[in-house]
């Protein structure tokens, strides 16, 4: 949840007057986002949505982001549009802070995804790898592998406090994972936070992406392995291979995996678990008690870390191997 | 800034196939309202507010406020209308809590109010007091002079954290309060809670009122001194007599004051400004540290009672004799 900068209805009638989108009929802040502040904004021409860049987002990624967002939508994938101000620039100012309007894309995204989810998930981030492949300008990932120990530095004091022996359990897989991260599988843009709340659907239809502020050039076959980490596994910590089968297989309909990608994603999987419970642990040891951002559960991302690591090869994940034969 | 309760996609389609209003295609929480959670939900129909009530809300006062709103649009106030469900009632429930839909008023509210919003807040406020007249539910103010030591004595071992001598200073005023506060003046609905943040604006022109949450019955003047302490002092804490006179002006031109009434305003105004003052202090003492809810200040209305102190008559106001006189 967000909305940190309040800004003012002449804040607002200022900035709308640079754009072609009559008054504005109402504006309200939205609990979406957690690094941005996010408003419904509601003008004579339509809906859309009005973003404000806080702290954590740096200004120059900005451009990689709108333009990211516009060279997918021309390759066919849904996802919200920058609206241009009359002088042809996407990215603004108001109340301090740089801002974005883009359209409102229509959908639900569903708390509990179903076979049938994770089968269209896996279909629309093959396609988002499809089209984003000539996308020409570069974002290195902030948040890989060679993060993730001056990431873990910040909370290792306080680790044992979450769960005692957490801190040599990351530090042990740390280890390993810096050792053995793969050099040299197919490369280009993801998405790299394609969680269930990033994911709209209509009608048991997926209906369209958001929120690309994470997106960043990486392995291709981590993205996939971050969408079975938050799509796949159950609230029982259990994975359910029937909902990772039908996420690869949508996916591979697309796109298929290479030797190496599909020999490489248990480990991409462990990475990917890695990064997000240290984001959590991180979170959960610095956040106030009482703030109403909702913490997030480290260990969640500890048990799936644990699932990973005892995975030998895809077929865990609910895939046959006729199926992935190269 | 609120939100507390999720809903779940599975829980609005339930909620939803109730309601004649077609399908969900969208929907947000808001930071609106501090007391319940809100979502702005667009469906196949159109654009509402769904509410979910949460604790400090009471279930057994819902009849009133969803009852009064829709009395007063039937006599001409704009603001927000329940909308029935298919068995004909307009509160259900959702996720373990009562909630309503409601319609989506257009408007933004004001940050800085001008003198013409004051006057038409002024105006607005007493055709409320008007269509309210012959409401037949009753709800007692639950905040009103007799409630008012007994939420002090929840802050009052900490008041001086806020302010030396804080604590002695309430003390005193509740005593004046209590020993001299009306006992007859005339009475009706009153929405007792409208700020700026509950009024919206479009084109310059008051287009509705929102959030009747703490409306209930008590001297209709003790609503004016409200909002003379909500709308009329400047960020600097001055006391905008302009304004004052446009508010005052505004509500006058519907609904003339009684003397007694008018001889009670700098009264009202004073144990209008306790009001705020008590509750903001609790929160204030009470809300943790780092909590994304933006706590007010409470000495903003120590100052005010301050102010009202030293009112001898409703000319301080910027209302010459000449303007009410009855």
């Amino acid at each position: 949840m967000a909305v940190y900068t309040e800004i003012t209805d002449d804040d607002l009638a200022g900035f709308l007057a640079g754009y072609d989108l009559g008054r504005a009929l109402s504006c309200k802040g939205i609990a979406e986002g957690v690094e941005n502040s996010n408003y419904l904004l509601r003008t004579e021409r339509g809906t859309f949505i009005l973003t404000l860049y806080e702290k954590r987002t740096r200004e120059e990624d900005l451009p990689f982001f709108l333009g990211l967002m516009q060279h997918l939508a021309a390759r066919g994938i849904t996802c919200p549009q920058p609206v241009k101000a009359r002088d042809g620039g996407a990215l603004g100012r108001i109340a301090g802070r740089p801002a974005t309007i883009v359209t409102f894309l229509d959908g639900v995204w569903v708390k509990r995804p179903g076979v049938s989810h994770c089968r269209q998930v896996g279909e629309a981030l093959a396609a988002l790898h499809d089209a984003g492949a000539d996308f020409a300008i570069p974002r290195a990932n902030a948040l890989t592998v060679g993060d993730w120990r001056p990431l873990f530095e910040l909370s290792k004091p306080r680790a044992d406090e979450v769960l005692p022996g957490l801190a040599a359990e990351i530090e042990a897989e740390l280890d390993h994972l810096e050792a053995h991260w793969p050099r040299d599988l197919p490369r280009g843009v993801i998405h790299a936070d394609l969680f269930c709340d990033n994911v709209f659907f209509l009608g048991g239809q997926l209906s369209g992406l958001i929120d690309f502020y994470f997106a960043c050039n990486d392995f291709l076959a981590y993205d996939l392995a971050i969408c079975l980490n938050a799509w796949c596994f159950e609230p029982d910590h259990a994975f359910n291979a029937t909902k990772g089968r039908a996420m690869l297989s949508g996916y591979l309909a697309k796109r298929p995996l290479s030797e190496a990608e599909t020999a490489a994603l248990p480990l991409l999987a462990r990475g990917s678990a890695m990064r997000f419970l240290l984001t959590r642990l991180y979170d959960w040891l610095t956040t106030p008690e009482g703030a109403l951002v909702k913490k997030k559960d480290p260990l969640e991302y500890l048990r799936k870390l644990r699932f990973h690591r005892g995975v030998a090869s895809i077929a865990a994940y609910g895939l046959p191997p006729e199926d992935y034969a190269i």
